[in-house]
């Protein structure tokens, strides 16, 4: 029998002597993940418009899944009891779920059921927050939200956090922070309480997350406090919340120095090709984003120019008659069957599923081909 | 080199001795058919949700594309452009294009645009319609849709009719029936002109189509007349206007009769999984229905039940905690990785394109299982 607590969680197999940059293995219940890593999304337990075995054939090692999601509908006891996630969605791989707090304070804000005042109520016991589908009240606590994640089965949970709203004050910022703060350390305390109980629980891992707004000073405290606890790896939250990518860069550069060194570093809702290739460089391992999906959603497809990368509306007239494929050279599905940007433009606007499809393919083809030649580029 | 005169379009392997069922072959410019044959619809030049390969791995040989969907946009002379529908769509294997009629008739007659009379208007030269997307006046010709058929590159092509509206009085029925019937004996001579200036038009099939409405001597006389015009195959329309099935399965048996032996016959828009049984033992060779895809995106799929199928609708309650597959037994991709109904239903209800996929591939592979079966049912 394992001896779970040996278990060595993340190990780094490489360093860059250019940048911070290192490949590392971040290890799970559900298997070994190659680091950096990125994670595509499956909100509500599927990746939009994809197969498991077309995330998996696509490369992909780890997907995300939304607890707050899930949570409301179908509920996380419901999949508990028909097996899991891993098993409900046909995902036998690491899966990811976040903690909800950023759907609370992004969806559960109550406007959309007629309430005037935000239906987010902090107390020091955690957050009140009102599904967006029905206006129904719900209470998350940072133990409740283990909890909830616990009987979804994922292999990495995340503590809860305020996602602090843009603009927010630094007398703001710090209160907001101050309370992450107590509740990642009720999280981490519960956390060990649990793995006394239940000593497979050392399987999995639980990431805590800093924030502390666009203030220098809040970022780099959060991150020694959150460091300090003991988390199986960190997260970086409420990095693209702020204006334009200014304040993103300056966010991921603060934190980094005062992460540790050892253990795995999750940007979080990051982010867009240039975005993975600088977070890398300043020492990130894991990224999740749903650009990829959103963006083809939206007839959008990245390409490369040159040594950075472009945005393809495949909407707009120019690619209405291009006979040519996306990218040429490209090996997704799309572009080495030949499919041309006229096809697509056409299924993209009379909203033909497999449209969606086949960009959003070639968007998480390009994503995670970047992220595996990585190692061959400059931050290496 | 090939004569194309000398290429025998439809041969019959086998017959059955228990009831009017057939196999056969149909051989086209892009290959063989085997038949009985199911072709999925791809409207817009998609099986919808579905990429090509899937296509025909679930075993199809050859879809049905909308003459009067893609003439709309992105247009017959478009895609004659960039090459032709095969190799703008990628599918390599043949294709049969309706001739846009039964279109004219239900989508496009105007009502969308705010005209409480029909906007379309017989004449004896043509139809005059407008268009369901944005109300533009267009004018079809028996001549013109063979001409946007072949622009379009189809491989079976089918000549234009009336379908005549549900209830229609006997002199209506008639009336709308040698109509038809004129614009056959135009589609002929026009077809026959047309090989004669370009012969590897051999290559391609000409389709006539009968009418009749619900009146027994009129689907006869239609049968016999189109019959009499040498077309390479015949097709029954308008099968499923009427009520409920009796009507259906009247005209089915009315014309049966009278079509010609040594060409195949297309049941046009037919069917459901029994439509279909009935059909092959009545000795029609080829069938199309959007329904397993349009069943699909609402959540429904069939199973066997017996000797028969039924319904299940996968948004029902009953649905959503079920944790068996749709079918045991079933080898469609959804049935044979484990995905259950609980986890479709919440795919379904949650609108992610991914149940929509997996309802669509096990009705395809139900209805495709199904037509390669039958020779040992018992019909045969």
């Amino acid at each position: 029998m394992i001896k779970y607590t040996n278990m060595k969680k993340f190990k780094i197999i490489k360093k860059s002597k250019k940048s911070k940059a290192r490949n590392g293995i971040v290890t799970t219940g559900h298997g070994k993940v190659k680091t950096p890593v990125f994670m595509p999304c499956a909100t509500l337990g599927a990746v939009k418009t994809l197969a498991p075995y077309e995330v998996e054939s696509l490369g992909f090692e780890i997907i995300l899944a939304n607890t707050y999601h899930l949570f409301l509908r179908p509920g996380e006891k419901f999949i508990k009891k028909l097996g899991g996630l891993h098993d409900f969605i046909k995902w036998n791989k690491p899966i990811l779920t976040d903690s909800g707090g950023y759907q609370v304070f992004s969806l559960g804000a109550g406007n959309r059921h007629g309430d005037k005042k935000s239906a987010v109520k902090i107390t020091p016991d955690g957050v009140e927050f009102k599904s967006h589908l029905d206006g129904s009240k719900h209470f998350f606590t940072p133990e409740k939200v283990i909890d909830i994640q616990l009987d979804l089965g994922s292999d990495i949970l995340m503590i809860i956090d305020i996602c602090t709203e843009y603009p927010a004050n630094k007398k703001r910022a710090r209160e907001t922070m101050e309370i992450t703060h107590k509740w990642a350390e009720r999280s981490i305390k519960y956390w060990k309480r649990l793995k006394r109980r239940r000593p497979h629980l050392a399987r999995k891992l639980l990431f805590g997350i800093i924030q502390g707004s666009v203030y220098k000073d809040l970022r780099e405290e959060s991150a020694r406090f959150i460091t300090s606890l003991g988390f199986d790896g960190i997260a970086v939250g409420g990095v693209s919340v702020g204006e334009g990518k200014r304040h993103m860069y300056n966010v991921m550069r603060w934190a980094a120095p005062h992460l540790p060194k050892d253990k795995p570093r999750y940007l979080m809702g990051v982010g867009e090709p240039e975005d993975l290739i600088r977070g890398v460089s300043l020492g990130y391992d894991m990224f999740d984003c749903v650009l990829p999906t959103r963006l083809a959603r939206h007839g959008v497809v990245w390409i490369k120019q040159g040594k950075g990368f472009k945005k393809l509306d495949l909407r707009k007239s120019s690619s209405r008659s291009n006979n040519n494929v996306i990218q040429k050279g490209c090996g997704c599905y799309a572009c080495s069957n030949g499919f041309t940007r006229a096809y697509l433009s056409h299924l993209v606007r009379e909203k033909e599923v497999l449209g969606i499809r086949l960009l959003t393919l070639h968007n998480l083809f390009l994503i995670n081909e970047l992220i595996q030649s990585i190692d061959n580029g400059d931050v290496f």
